[in-house]
């Protein structure tokens, strides 16, 4: 088995992006990786592309040959791979392609994510995202995302006293890093006040309190790590590539406060790699909800369980923070185009390894994390990335 | 790099199955694939399920994390990976589940292709299988895939003077083949003249030249190859698995009357295994249409370009012929789940063998070959098997 590095990296904006379609949007990303890479889309030996629903948002499947096509690779015949895992397709593009490089299968790899969100009505998006969860016990009974995360929501108020507003300060960080990402949906701060006051969703969220509905793409080229420096000065190196799952509706679990698939993917992470949680220098979580932050921390062994809402209060998780926890905006504010999401946690943690992620830089980051989950915690993904 | 065996395989029957679901359907494949490798549940490290739009025909995503579920998996928390190429999904899964096999990530593992199509109404399949083709060139112009394989099917006929009758008679061996599989969607002998006067779907492809909408799942067990004797006495050993991709639409390609994913993917499967065309001992190939099992034994090398009508005439392809292609009925008479499909080739030629497949066994057969179309040929996938 080999070792593998991340070459390339590149994002779109994230946002409502009217005039751009699934297909310009994945070639944005895919070029900008390729370009970031300095190979040439010759190079590349096979595509991975994560996406959750393009059937539903566009009436589009066959998603590996569509971007292959559209990325201008269909001449050279390669593999072509859609991944699917709801909003961890991202992240199990990344870990297809890293175990494609691993394997020695193939050389120079793709992996993308995409989701084009905005062209169906807001009614028929909320149906189709709950397609992620268990459309007979749960998206029949009329849950809803929202719905999911309130009912793990109370259960965590209710048993570890986490409060209203630990959870909007959740939404108050990551808004307040994705003022300094150029890419991200909602580049504006909120306040506790602002996000409390916000539409109620599904009591206790609020709007403030929800990952948006956004279209986006992002890719990283993947490299055996022996060969990765032939390309890049400084490559990223995947210490541990992880997944998990867990039944897919929320009643048959053992605790709805903790998603033990997030929990086994990244136990077998720290072991695999030789980290422990204390070795992360930043993390990109799954926060489609700002409870969902919460209990990520806990689940990845960076706080004890029930201690995610008074760590997030004491500024911990904070850019300045031990532990910065999303500095891209996250889910959040840098926006959640699901397919897309878990390769561009990866973009972002990337950035902060290199130095070169600006304004919203992580000092001297040697290794990080990211977590990328589908559904209510049916997939759970992780990767730990360092220079 | 480790070699891979396939320990175990099962299939449920396909056909218009209304008392069955799509969990049951995969449960069923699973469970008997589990059984026939003589393993227990506990002993499988990952999962792959192709399936190409549970996302329309069931409103289900996440599929991996489903079948896990409801496979009783999910208590192990084992990674389980959706993959979609269209209706080479299930050769996709059985790919992947190799990769994961020979990379070592994983020793057991199971891939699965499951497709439940008939709980929606059927103008709507037709409208969810053409997002296998491109739907802003080729969808919204109203070409439908019956439309797309009638171009195809013309062009044959013109340039290389292949006869309708020709087209017919891979129908006629298809269903005489399925009518000794039991699994099959239809027992039945059609003739000559009862495909040619079947009803017209697209000129001149008529009703009986199309593989039929089906509900169906396919299930084998992967294991490293040194190990596979552990759990039965003959594992079928994976001499070579290739994927390839062209352009999704047609109109694109250098010539439609050739499917160069075929011929890319082919070629390299006889450049890994060492094998040539004429080693083959049989072949399930993608027959969903007549014609694209004139296009298909030509583009893998059993004949050359033009011949396949004339080849099929002679007899070559019939159960005791030179070649037998499709002994389980294909596409066409067995059915076509589109997910579950390139799995239950792999299955079909297991069973051969192994010596198993009963009236219709193909004597001798040491060497088969699988060959799984996404759409019209935009994703192609091969695999080599042999005792």
């Amino acid at each position: 088995m080999r070792d593998v590095a991340i070459i390339g990296i590149g994002n779109t904006k994230f946002g409502e992006l009217w005039d751009v379609s699934f297909r310009d949007l994945v070639l944005e990303a895919g070029l900008s990786a390729v370009s970031d890479a300095g190979i040439d889309g010759k190079d590349i030996d096979a595509l991975y592309g994560g996406n959750m629903s393009a059937g539903r948002f566009i009436d589009q499947e066959h998603i590996g040959a569509i971007i292959a096509d559209y990325a201008g690779l269909s001449g050279m015949h390669i593999p072509a791979v859609r991944v699917e895992a709801a909003c961890a397709s991202g992240g199990l593009a990344l870990r297809q392609g890293i175990m494609a490089v691993a394997s020695g299968w193939h050389d120079i790899v793709m992996a993308a994510g995409v989701e084009k969100m905005t062209d169906v009505e807001s009614g028929e998006q909320t149906d189709i995202l709950i397609a992620a969860a268990d459309r007979e016990w749960e998206g029949m009974a009329g849950a809803t995302f929202p719905s999911i995360y309130a009912m793990i929501a109370r259960l965590h108020m209710d048993r570890y006293k986490t409060t209203r507003e630990q959870m909007a300060m959740v939404s108050v960080k990551n808004h307040h890093n994705a003022t300094m990402n150029s890419k991200a949906q909602y580049q504006m701060e909120v306040t506790v006040e602002s996000v409390i006051n916000s539409t109620p969703v599904s009591d206790p969220l609020t709007l403030f309190d929800c990952s948006p509905i956004t279209d986006g793409a992002a890719a990283v080229v993947l490299a055996p790590a022996k060969i990765a420096k032939k390309y890049c000065d400084c490559p990223i190196y995947v210490k541990a590539s992880t997944q998990a799952s867990d039944t897919i509706a929320l009643h048959n679990r053992r605790d709805i406060t903790t998603l033990d698939a997030t929990v086994f993917a990244a136990k077998k992470a720290y072991e695999i790699s030789g980290l422990t949680p204390k070795d992360i220098d930043l993390a990109e979580v799954h926060d489609c909800f700002t409870i969902a932050e919460i209990c990520a921390i806990e689940d990845l062994g960076f706080v004890p369980k029930g201690e995610g809402g008074p760590a997030t209060e004491s500024g911990m998780t904070a850019l300045d923070g031990e532990l910065p926890v999303n500095p891209s905006g996250g889910l959040k504010a840098c926006g959640h185009p699901v397919g897309a999401t878990g390769i561009k946690q990866a973009v972002e943690v990337v950035l902060h390894l290199r130095g070169e992620a600006g304004k919203r830089q992580v000092k001297d980051a040697e290794i990080g994390l990211t977590h990328n989950v589908g559904g209510s915690g049916a997939t759970a993904i992780v990767h730990l990335l360092s220079r």
